[in-house]
C-alpha cells in the first residue's frame, strides 16, 4: 500500500490514540515526532515504537495530530497552529463542536485546522495499550469547518486512509449529535445499570446471564475521561437523555400503579401501555443498527451449535464451517455458569444457512434450533 | 446419566420453555403429556417431539410443569393442583412472589406446589424455538414456600438436574429482587437506549460501534411478554429503577450546568462530580459480575488477534489455540463496519496467556496488545 501522508508527523499527546497513530505511521516509514507533558507517557510511547521525542532543532512537521484530553484540545490546537505555521493541524477529540467554538472565539484562522474523530478505542488506555491496527476498518469522522483549506482536508483524509480507517465527512454539530446517541448514551446507561449491582448479594449475581453482561460491558470505562467527554458534549447528550428520562418516568409510574394493584389482572390495561410502548420502541430502534460491513443486522441468519467445552472443539466446529465453504459473518459464544458446555451462534448470509445446517448436521454437530 | 424424574410429566403451556422441557424429558424416555389452550401451539409442540397431547383417559401425571404466561400462572397452578390431587406441581414463571401470594390468597394448600424459574431463554419464542438443551448449565431457581413437602422440593430439584440445569434454592422474594436487578433492569435500560435510535439518520447510525450493539442487543425482545413480566414484578423493579432515575436526574442536572457554561473549563469542579460518580459506580458494579463457570470476570487474560475476514481463518486461529494446548474460556469477535477484517479476543486462564501469545506469534498471527 502506498502511503499518502507526508512527514514528519508531530503527535501531541501520547495516550492510546496518539501512540497508536505514531505506531502505525512509524511502521509505514513516516517520521513521527512525539510530544507529551508527561515524561513517563512520552518515554513509554517511544519504547513501544510510536516515534521519537520531538527536538527543538528537529525538522518542521507537515502534519500535527493533537491527541490531548478533550478539555485542553482547543488550547493545544491553537498553540500548535501558532508554533508550526506551515503544518496542517488535526485533533482526534471525541467531541468536535466545542473545539471549533473555542478556536473561533479566540479568533484563530482555521484554514490549516481540520477536526477529526476516529471511532476507535479500547477498554484499556495509555501508550502501553497502543496498537497500530487500532483504526483498521473504523469510521474516522472528518469535520470541515467551512474555513478549512482543501489541502488540509485532503491531508487529514489521507491520514485516516493510511491508518486503515474509513473517512466519514460530517459537520461538527452532526457528529456531536450522532455520538451523543450512539456512543455517549450507551456509556451512561451501561454505567447507570451497572451501578445497581454494587450492593447486590452474590446469590443474586449468580443469576446473571448474557443480557446483563452485554448491557454493562462498557461500564468498565475511565471516569475522568468520560466525565470530560460528556461535559464537552453536554447539550447534545442532554437532548438524548431528557426523552429517555421521560420514558423512564412513564415506566416508573406504570410500575407504581401495577405495584399498588392487588394483582396483575387488576391493573387497568392502559396503565401498562407505557411499558409495552418502551419495549416496542426499543425493538424498532435496535432493528436500525447496521450490522457488520454496514449491512442490516437482520440480514444474517444465525445457526446455533452446541460445543463441548474442551480444547480444540470450537476449532473443529469452525474448520467444519470453513470446509462447508461458508463465510462466517459473526460469531458469538454463549457460556453458562456452573457447567462446562457452550453454544456457538454463527451468523452467515441467509442463502448459506441451509447448506451450513446440512453440512454441520452431517458432521455430527448438535444444532440448537 | 440416570434420570430421577418420574413420569408421566404433564406440561401445561407449550411455548419455548414448556416445549423445551417436553423435548428434554422425551429424549430421556419420560412420558410427557402436553396441554395448551392454543391448538396450533399444541400441535407444533407435538410435531417437534415435545410429547403427546394429554388425553382425558390418560394416566395421572406424577409431576405437572406449568409454563403459562406470568399473568395466568397462579390460576393454572391452582387448577392443576385440583385436577391432579397426587401430582407435584411446579411453574416456571419468571416472577415468583405474586404467584405464591395469589395461591395463598385463594387458600390453596401449598404442600404439593413448588415454584421454580429456569434462568434460560432465547431471543425467539414459541414451540418452534424449543430445544432440549435450553437449560444446560443454567441456574434453575427453586423456591420453597415454607409449606412445600420435602418430596415436592426433591421432585422439582430432580427435574432441574435431569434437564442439565444447576438448582439454586432461593426464597420467592429474594428471587424477585435478584431478577429485578440482573434481568428486568437490563431489559428496560436496553429498550430505553434503543428507543433513542428510531429517529436517527443513517449517517449517525454508521458511527455505531460494539458498545451500542452490546447495550441494545436484548432490546429485541417481545413487548407483550416483557410487559407481563415487569408488571408481575412491579415493586421490585420499581425499587431498582427509582435510584437509577435519581442518578440520571443528577447527571442531567450536571449536563445542564455544563451546557450553560461557556466552556468545559468554566464548569465548577463539583458540578461534574455527579457524572464521575455514576461512571465510577458503574465500574464498581460491573466488576462484581461473575464470569463463566462462576469465576470472577477478571480472572481471565484476554489475548487479541487480528483475523483476516476469509473463510477458515478463524478456524485456523482456533486450531492453533488448540494445538498450543490452551483451553479457550471465552471468545469474542469484533468487527468493524466498512472493512473486511476482524479481531478475535480470546479469554484464557492467566497462567496460560504467555504460552498462547508465544505459540500464536510463532505461527505468524498478528497479536494486538
Amino acid at each position: 500500500m502506498t502511503i499518502a501522508t507526508k512527514g514528519p508527523v508531530r503527535v501531541v499527546g501520547t495516550g492510546l490514540l496518539g501512540a497508536s497513530v505514531g505506531l502505525a505511521l512509524t511502521r509505514e516509514g513516516v517520521e513521527v515526532q512525539l510530544s507529551d507533558p508527561s515524561r513517563t507517557a512520552l518515554a513509554l510511547a517511544r519504547d513501544v515504537g510510536a516515534g521519537t521525542p520531538a527536538r527543538p532543532d528537529g525538522p518542521e512537521p507537515a502534519l500535527v495530530v493533537v491527541a490531548a484530553p478533550p478539555d485542553v484540545t482547543a488550547d493545544v490546537v491553537r498553540a500548535e497552529l501558532a508554533a508550526h505555521p506551515h503544518a496542517v493541524v488535526t485533533d482526534v477529540a471525541s467531541v468536535k463542536g466545542y473545539v471549533l467554538e473555542e478556536l473561533r472565539a479566540a479568533g484563530v484562522d482555521l484554514a490549516r485546522y481540520v477536526g477529526s474523530h476516529p471511532m476507535a478505542g479500547r477498554e484499556r488506555s495509555g501508550p502501553a495499550a497502543a496498537v497500530p491496527d487500532l483504526f483498521l476498518g473504523r469510521p474516522w469522522v472528518i469535520t470541515d469547518s467551512g474555513s478549512s483549506d482543501p489541502e488540509a482536508l485532503l491531508a487529514v483524509r489521507s491520514l485516516a486512509v493510511d491508518l486503515g480507517a474509513v473517512p466519514v465527512p460530517m459537520a461538527a454539530a452532526a457528529h456531536d449529535a450522532a455520538v451523543a446517541t450512539v456512543s455517549h448514551l450507551p456509556q451512561l446507561v451501561a454505567s447507570l445499570a451497572a451501578a445497581r449491582l454494587r450492593g447486590l448479594d452474590d446469590a443474586a449475581l449468580g443469576l446473571a446471564g448474557q443480557g446483563l453482561r452485554d448491557v454493562t460491558r462498557i461500564a468498565a470505562s475511565d471516569p475522568a475521561l468520560w466525565t470530560s467527554i460528556l461535559a464537552a458534549n453536554a447539550l447534545a447528550v442532554r437532548s438524548v437523555l431528557v426523552p429517555l428520562r421521560d420514558d423512564l418516568d412513564r415506566v416508573v409510574d406504570a410500575l407504581t400503579s401495577a405495584a399498588l394493584a392487588t394483582g396483575p389482572e387488576d391493573v387497568a390495561p392502559g396503565t401498562l401501555a407505557a411499558i409495552a410502548d418502551v419495549i416496542a420502541a426499543g425493538n424498532a430502534g435496535q432493528a436500525r443498527i447496521p450490522g457488520k460491513h454496514g449491512g442490516r443486522q437482520s440480514s444474517y441468519a444465525v445457526v446455533t451449535v452446541l460445543v463441548p467445552d474442551q480444547p480444540g472443539e470450537l476449532a473443529h466446529l469452525l474448520a467444519d464451517v470453513g470446509a462447508a465453504g461458508v463465510n462466517l459473518e459473526d460469531l458469538r459464544i454463549e457460556h453458562a455458569a456452573g457447567r462446562a458446555a457452550g453454544m456457538a451462534a454463527i451468523s452467515v448470509l441467509p442463502d448459506r444457512e441451509e447448506d451450513l445446517v446440512a453440512a454441520l448436521a452431517e458432521r455430527g454437530w448438535r444444532l440448537v434450533e
